[in-house]
């Protein structure tokens, strides 16, 4: 299959690489993410994924950036694609419950609350119109705008968005085996909760259960004048559900073929739903030689931190498909 | 007199005006900083002085920005400027006490503490490494970066820095007179901590008695490879005596005339000593016809948030002294 699943003419002289960093608190459920070797400890994985992507090595812990069955993190391909381009990454910070280790834009949000008991984002307008105020600062600089996420536990609430909004979604997992059992108990909870309370836009709906990084990002749609692509799965399809009900004009989605082809998730159809046009990135790691690697190709992690949208920028940026392979095998192959 | 002290020929095509944020609790010492209502409040400056250039306005208190005597602050002018070339300012959050309201890019610092009695900044080389990264993504975007500052009580910080690094220097103040006694007891208290303590390199100095703003200053200093101006009086001749020390090329300076014939601080003297070279603003605020910017010319409020700086930069791009003039004076008109 080709390198990308569309030839794009996306003309540009300034790009941007950026990833919004967020937390729910969903993440911390048992079983829910895959996103860190613990629950608890997926709370960490954005801001170890940001220094890894910032400095090559996560400086602040003695750990490597594999997931706990051994796979490569989506961080370090990022990484790789930073790398190769020269670009120099911006993350922002939408919400963490750890302070970062490197700079962020910061947007002075709060972690999202489990949505089953409480109000997710009390501060969700808030949040909108910082994402509105970024959005126009980085209009003024950069005219192509890659915008990807790290939000464990992130999936859950694109589920909860999606569905709350009217799609009949189903949405993938960094799980091979997607826990679809306990994110439908998730959902059920919440959208009971949303049924009985007052829900008068859709960011009454993003208040009620959504994650910090999705008001950031549907403000950044709403003010960003440049070509803007969102890298990321459903998670991206959720942001997409919300801008459009909000209105506003939707962005291209960029993600992996893995996450297509998680039977678990109904990515294609989904982005029919919403009206997205969605392009799929196929690094081929099959074949690369790398045993964890070649992992995602049966389902495990698939994509995050805008990883499909780094290797998408990359190729826009003139690098063949070779090329960005070799570099994504010579980085991971340096952590293991 | 002319607008600017001298010409220059800066070549550039993407310039960026930048200020970075900082408390340190000196501000809150009885009569040493006239930035804020009261001594207390000196703390929330810098935040309500971004939410000013950010939204034209002050959104989160019912509060006019005018000093308590009625002069305009100079983030009005530095919003004034803005407003004029339309360029979208970069807030960096050194450290501060109250959370912005407006995003910055956070290098996720402390307030720096009060230095007579411990260290000021027990991470001061961790923000110094923050500002380098800092430096690295911003030289990738903009090949002319304004760097200002906002941190009440920073002349004292300041004058503690100089005077630690061994010049004879007297710093400038925001009050029309200047409470000299009040920063020599300070000073005399931290030189005395200093000389008992441990000193190897100059982010020690700035460990013992800086403010968050200095080592992220030096830190950009030291990795942005476009052209760097800081924006400030005697606290970016601070900052320009740390680079110096720490082997460092020095960024020009650029204040207003107001800093420079402050009778009561030795700027030019000062400047000649580290080795700056120092560009003197004169917008000739005494026949604007407003009462409180000719109170600048007698020495209130003088300098800050960079505003020297901002109205350099209008300069720059070809705005000539009239224009630059009015604009000030519409907006600043506007809040009274």
């Amino acid at each position: 299959m080709a390198f990308l699943s569309e030839i794009l003419d996306i003309t540009f002289q300034k790009p941007l690489f950026c990833s919004i960093l967020g937390n729910t608190m969903l993440s911390t459920v048992p079983g829910i993410s895959g996103a860190g070797p613990t629950p608890e400890k997926t709370l960490l994985t954005p801001v170890l994924d940001a220094e890894l992507i910032t400095h090559g090595t996560i400086t602040s812990l003695s750990i490597k950036p594999n997931t706990p069955t051994g796979c490569p993190t989506p961080a370090s391909i990022t990484r790789a694609m930073m790398e190769l381009t020269g670009i120099r990454p911006l993350f922002i910070n939408a919400g963490l419950c750890h302070k970062p280790t490197v700079p962020c834009f910061d947007a002075y949000g709060d972690p999202g609350e489990d949505p089953r008991y409480r109000d997710a984002l009390p501060r969700a307008e808030y949040l909108y119109t910082q994402g509105v105020l970024m959005g126009r600062f980085l209009s003024s600089s950069y005219d192509l705008l890659v915008l990807g996420e790290c939000v464990p536990g992130g999936t859950t609430t694109a589920l909860c968005i999606l569905r709350a909004l009217g799609y009949n979604a189903s949405v993938s997992s960094s799980f091979a085996s997607n826990p679809v059992p306990k994110k439908e108990d998730v959902c059920r909870m919440v959208l009971e909760r949303i049924r009985n309370g007052d829900i008068r836009s859709p960011l009454d709906i993003v208040r009620f259960t959504g994650d910090p990084m999705m008001p950031v990002a549907c403000g950044i749609a709403e003010s960003y004048t440049g070509d803007l692509v969102l890298a990321g799965g459903t998670q991206m399809l959720a942001v997409s559900a919300i801008i459009k009900s909000l209105g506003g004009q939707l962005p291209r989605v960029v993600t992996t073929v893995y996450v297509r082809d998680d039977h678990s998730a109904n990515v294609r159809n989904l982005a029919e739903q919403v009206g997205v046009r969605i392009i799929y990135v196929d690094p081929g790691f099959g074949d690369l030689g790398h045993a964890g690697l070649a992992r995602y190709c049966i389902g495990e992690v698939k994509e995050g931190m805008g990883a499909g949208g780094a290797m998408f920028l990359a190729s826009l940026l003139g690098n063949n498909p070779e090329t960005i392979r070799n570099r994504i095998l010579s980085t991971v192959c340096a952590y293991s």
